[in-house]
C-alpha cells in the first residue's frame, strides 16, 4: 500500500504509460484518467488510454487536445478500478500487468502490484488532484475540469455522504484553477434529452406504491428503449426516483436488459437495508444502495419476487 | 455600507433583536435567521423573529430551541431581504424602523439605516458564517446546519453559477462544524410527496415542443392541484425542467394561479434571453431565468402570447 508521494515517486520514473478506466465508464474514472494524462503529459512523458466501453458522449471533452498512444506501453495502472472484473472485455488482455492501482473503493480487491487506494476519498478524481500536486504540476483549466466532473459525478455534486470537506475544498481549488463547475453541473445533472424525457415519463407512468406506501417499483421493460430509442445508459438515473418519495423505504427499480436478464437496483432509506434484500437474491451493496440480478425469468416474475422479499425483509425488521 | 467587522461591532451592542425574513420563505432566509438567532442568543441576547408567511415544513427544524420573544424589540434587522416590498403583509408595520439590513441580492434596494450587502455571496448564510465568527461565536452543530442549509438551497446545492470558491470552502467548514450535509441535501433536492410526484406526472404528460425544438412549455392548470391536492410551492422545480432538455433555447412554464392572474416562468439556455422575452409582457428579470403575468385572459391564451413572441423572438434573434 502506497501513499500520494509514493505514487508520485513512481509516476516521475515511468514514461509510456497506458491508463486504464472501468467498463460502463463515469466521470470519475475517466475525469481521473484525464487529469493525469495532463499532468503526465504536461512533465513531457507519452501516455495513451483504454476502456472496454465507448466514452458516453458527454464525457468526450475531457479528453480534448490529448496527446495518446503512438508507443508500445512500459508502464500500465488502472483509476478508480475496484476489481479487476471491472475492465469488462480487457480483464484478460491486461490481467497481471497492471503495476498500479490508484482508487477510493472501501471494497477494492487487490490485482495490481502496487496500489494507492484511500476509501474516504468522496472520488478517485480526488487523490489525483493532490498526486498532481506532489508531482510538482500546476493545474490548467483542462485538468480542472477533469477533477471538478470526477468530484461532481461521484458525490452527486457533493450532495452524498460520501462527500468529505476535502471534496469541497478540493472542488473549490478545481473552480479557482478553472474549471467551469456551473457549465460541467448542468451537463452531467440538468440535461437530457427529449428520448430521455419521454422514456422517464413512460417509467414514471407505471410507479406503483405497496406496503402502505413503505415501497415503491418501477419497471424498465426493453419496449421502453425500443419505442424511445435511449440507451441502457440513458436511464441510469431513474433509479434513483422511487427513493426520493416521501414515506418510501424501498425504491426497487426493475430493468430488463438486451440479453433478457433483469438487473435490479434498490434504494432505501434508513432504517431499511438495500444490501440485505438484495443478498436475498445473492446481490450486494451498501445500505443504501444495492443491486442483485435474474436470469431465465420475466421482467414480471423479477418484480414480483422483489415485491415479496420486500414486504418480508420490512416485515422481519418490524417496520 | 458596512462590512462584516462593522456589522458585528453593531451587533455587540445591540439586545432584544427581532430579525425578519422574506416573504415565501426560502432555506436561506431562514437558515440566515436561524443561524443568527442562535450566535446571538449564545452571547445572552434575546431574539425574535417574523415572517409574512408560514415556515414550510421542511424548514421548521431550522428553529427548534431557539428561545423566541418575551420581549417589545429595540432592534430590527433583515437577512437575505433584497427590497422592503419583500416582507410581503409585514412590509407596512416595519417600514421605516429596520436599522440593519444583511444581504447578498445585487438587486437590492436600500430600505435599512445601515446594510452589509455582499453581491458576489452565493448565499446570505455565508455571510452569517463570516459574522459568527466575527462575533467570536464558535459555531455549534445547529448553526452549522442553518448555514448549510442556506449555502445549499441558494446555490442548488453548489451546483449554479452563484457557488464561489468561498461557498464551498464555508460550506465544509460547516460540515466540519457537525452539519448534517448529506441529510440536509437528501430532504432539501431529494423528497418530494406522492402527491407532487403525481402532479408532476400529469403536467410532465403535457409537455409540448415547438420551434423545432428549441422551445418547450409545460402548462399547469388549477385542476391539477385540485386533482392532487397539492400547494402551489410544492410545484416550484417544475419550471426548472423544460429548459434541461437539449436543444431547448426556451423552457417556458404557465401556471394559472389561485387569483385567475397567469404566471409565466421563463428559462433559457444561450444565447437565449429570458428576461427579453418576458420585457414583451412587462415582466423582467435575468438572461438566464425571468418572469411575466397576465391577468384576465385564460391559461390557454397565455400558453399561446408566449408561444408567439417566443417565436417571434427567437427569429429576430437569427436563431
Amino acid at each position: 500500500m502506497m501513499d500520494c508521494a509514493q505514487t508520485a515517486a513512481l509516476l516521475r520514473g515511468w514514461d509510456r504509460i497506458l491508463i486504464l478506466s472501468h467498463a460502463s465508464p463515469d466521470g470519475d474514472t475517466l475525469g481521473s484518467a484525464c487529469a493525469l494524462m495532463r499532468g503526465l503529459v504536461s512533465l513531457h512523458k507519452q501516455v495513451d488510454f483504454r476502456c472496454a466501453d465507448e466514452i458516453p458522449e458527454k464525457f468526450t471533452y475531457l479528453f480534448q487536445g490529448i496527446p495518446l498512444g503512438g508507443f508500445s506501453p512500459e508502464h500500465i495502472l488502472t483509476v478508480d478500478v475496484a476489481d479487476l472484473s471491472l475492465l469488462g472485455s480487457l480483464k484478460g488482455e491486461y490481467e497481471g500487468k497492471i503495476e498500479l492501482a490508484i482508487d477510493h473503493h472501501g471494497t477494492h480487491k487487490v490485482f495490481a502490484e502496487r496500489r494507492w487506494i484511500e476509501p474516504e476519498s468522496g472520488a478517485t478524481a480526488e487523490m489525483i488532484w493532490l498526486l498532481l500536486q506532489e508531482l510538482g504540476v500546476k493545474p490548467d483549466k483542462a485538468m480542472a475540469d477533469c477533477v471538478y466532473t470526477g468530484i461532481s459525478t461521484d458525490t452527486g455534486c457533493l450532495r452524498y455522504r460520501n462527500a468529505t470537506p476535502r471534496s469541497y475544498r478540493i472542488a473549490a481549488e478545481a473552480l479557482e484553477a478553472g474549471a467551469d463547475g456551473a457549465e460541467i453541473n448542468r451537463v452531467m445533472w440538468e440535461s437530457k434529452t427529449r428520448a430521455q424525457l419521454e422514456a422517464e415519463r413512460l417509467i414514471l407512468n407505471g410507479l406503483e406504491f405497496f406496503c402502505d406506501g413503505k415501497c415503491a417499483m418501477l419497471r424498465v421493460p426493453r419496449s421502453i428503449l425500443e419505442k424511445t430509442g435511449v440507451k441502457d445508459s440513458d436511464l441510469d438515473g431513474v433509479a434513483a426516483l422511487p427513493r426520493q418519495v416521501k414515506g418510501v423505504l424501498f425504491g426497487i427499480t426493475v430493468k430488463e436488459k438486451e440479453d433478457g436478464t433483469v438487473k435490479v437496483s434498490v434504494r432505501a432509506n434508513p432504517p431499511a437495508d438495500a444490501a440485505a434484500l438484495c443478498a436475498k437474491f445473492g446481490g450486494g451493496g451498501h445500505t443504501g444502495a444495492a443491486g442483485c440480478s435474474f436470469s431465465g425469468i420475466s421482467l414480471e416474475e423479477a418484480a414480483e419476487k422483489m415485491k415479496a422479499a420486500s414486504e418480508e425483509e420490512l416485515l422481519d425488521a418490524g417496520y
